[in-house]
């Protein structure tokens, strides 16, 4: 047997099924829970990985349709995989493309062998398969691969969403078959909508496979947070004692966070922090504050007086309510930064939280400041 | 007398007219001659303080228009000043809105007090004086500020640019006469396009005040090159002996440094270095490069081999060369970094070439690189 990718070890909290983590990845360790910032196109945007590092990032997430467009999986490979490339050295995991087909790419059609798409930057046509998912992820060279799955609107009959999570299983599969990276891991993918019966055969299908984790895809995407919190308790029973870890793909939010941990989940990745950030919204310790309002344009305070990020660290809110009303690079930048730092920040604090017992009153003072109406629900998908 | 703002110490080289000086200012000491790169809107686009410093920026430029327009003189005085405001703290020039008021404001009416014109922005009215310029820029603070000045096209009749001429010298003195601060320095600017008597006699009437330092203004509009080194040197002879700071408004390419040196030029600002780096356009030591041709999307090397700023250490040709393609904010940021670490670093080698008597080596090392055709020729405006 050859030796795993990835180790994980864990141990229990008093929350939930929650768990505190350390993920070892051929590119270093992960605590978990953790948040993985999204660099969609080998970048996060207007981030340098020294950025990424200074606002605690430990793991990133490339986008292998993406990627694969442009500049090419070839030629990442050619100049010596997506860490080098975009010089960030600590670990990455590539999605396999499956979300960014059905959401981005136009003219799609689904086979039982894979799917046809042109590119939504020039429209050309292109195919992913499991088994091409797969050999573009070997070839960025991630930590952790994805393998490929099929999604669906969660709303369609459940026939539909049935269907496609069976061809996700055999695609899982494919996905495994084709792995050959002995210093890659490869996670399965739990599809099956928001149907609980679907989500628990999903669930019980991916975790018979080999995998070196388990994702759980196809939430956020419109549901209510009791249905996701529902779905993800269905999950978390259908793991329960599976010891791999358990990544809850394409969710960021403040709040989705504690749902999520508590019902065992250790990691996410979301473009919602970076997204909002380059609109103007902030996320702070009191809560959100969206810098364009006009209160701001004479305020000399930090965005957050509890961060030390180097924007808050270093400039006023009527610096950035000034950036961004004159459309200032800068801004973008230095708001990407800030909610970045927020986000990670609010993952260290959860995991101490996990360790003393204090999740249940961070989790309080956060709902607090951020009531029921965030949301992570995905946006149309570029990050751009 | 009150304690003059900033003093000025100079030595001879064995270089024409050119001197190397050390200009202390309220925020520090600029070693002459320098490039001061332009954060018209309180930003030099995409870069944070820190990066200028890293470059090794010491002395930033401010725009006197784009501030009062927005976010507001009185606000950026109410927040401490603009230093505070950006959280730069090394010396600021600011200049008078002259130059934008003539290039890119609307419905621009100049009487024999001021100009009124529309703001680029909303179109709202707006005017400026002698008098209304010198205010807001004691508002904002600037270590150094400028007069304000009227600009005309120098290929207009020789009586127009007179005219023009005339009424910047009435406006010098009353810009004198408004200035107030004692810790901020007032330069007068030299007018008279590229005829050889006026700017002799606009040189002479400038001189005769008693400004801290003398800009030239006017260059760089579309005149040739032989065009500008004429007009600089019948500057130059105007002024010598006179012992005070000479600033060259907006020349900033890398041949166009070292006409004006030998012309005794000390100060030089320009957005040539950020604007084309936005484009794609790398400055190197090796010339001039489009990182958007397609041969650098495979080139692992570093943008310039023989550069220590934070892109050419970190990042390949390759990478930049996706960044630009994928217009990645990240892409711009870096090459603007670069840009400006290549200019601030040729105007270092030029101080030490002007001290071990290299200068004309270094001269025409740069002119094989950079040949003939690198222009100046000012863009239209706002660095945007």
């Amino acid at each position: 047997m050859p030796q795993p990718a990835i180790a994980f070890s864990t141990r229990p909290t008093s929350v939930g099924v929650a768990r505190l983590g350390e993920l070892q990845t051929p590119h270093g360790v992960i605590d978990t829970p953790q948040f993985m910032p999204v660099g969609t196109q080998a970048s996060v945007k207007s981030q340098t990985p020294a950025d990424l590092r200074a606002a605690g990032a430990q793991v990133i997430l490339g986008n292998t349709y993406h990627l694969s467009l442009r500049p090419g999986a070839e030629r990442i490979e050619r100049l010596g995989g997506l860490h080098r490339f975009m010089a960030w050295d600590g670990p990455i995991l590539t999605d396999s493309g499956g979300f960014q087909v059905f959401s981005l790419a136009h003219l799609r059609e689904v086979d039982e062998d894979g799917v046809t798409f042109a590119s939504h930057i020039d429209g050309t046509p292109h195919r992913l398969t499991p088994e091409t998912a797969v050999a573009i992820q070997e070839q960025l060279g991630s930590d952790i691969a994805m393998a490929f799955d099929q999604l669906v609107d969660p709303t369609l009959p459940p026939v539909t969403v049935a269907d496609a999570m069976e061809r996700t299983h055999r695609w899982a599969e494919r996905s495994l078959a084709a792995h050959t990276r002995s210093d890659q891991a490869l996670f399965g993918i739990v599809q099956g909508g928001t149907d609980p019966e679907l989500r628990r055969r999903s669930a019980a299908a991916i975790a018979e496979l080999p995998f070196d984790g388990i994702a759980i895809g196809g939430l956020s995407v419109g549901e209510s947070k009791a249905e996701m919190g529902a779905t993800l308790q269905v999950v978390a029973d259908a793991l329960a004692n599976d010891p791999r870890p358990r990544y809850l793909m394409g969710v960021g939010s403040p709040l989705d966070f504690f749902l999520a941990v508590e019902r065992g989940v250790d990691l996410f990745d979301c473009v919602l922090p970076t997204r909002v950030a380059r609109t103007g919204q902030l996320w702070t310790s009191a809560g959100r504050l969206n810098i364009r309002n006009s209160a701001f344009q004479d305020d000399p305070g930090p965005v957050d007086p509890r961060c030390a990020c180097e924007t808050c660290q270093t400039f006023s809110r009527a610096y950035l309510a000034h950036l961004f009303r004159a459309e200032e690079l800068l801004g973008y930048r230095l708001a990407t930064l800030h909610n970045l730092t927020y986000t990670l920040d609010l993952m260290r604090g959860i995991r101490a939280a996990l360790a003393d017992g204090s999740f249940a009153s961070l989790r309080d003072a956060v709902q607090a400041r951020y009531g029921d109406a965030e949301s992570t629900t995905k946006p149309p998908i570029t990050d751009r």
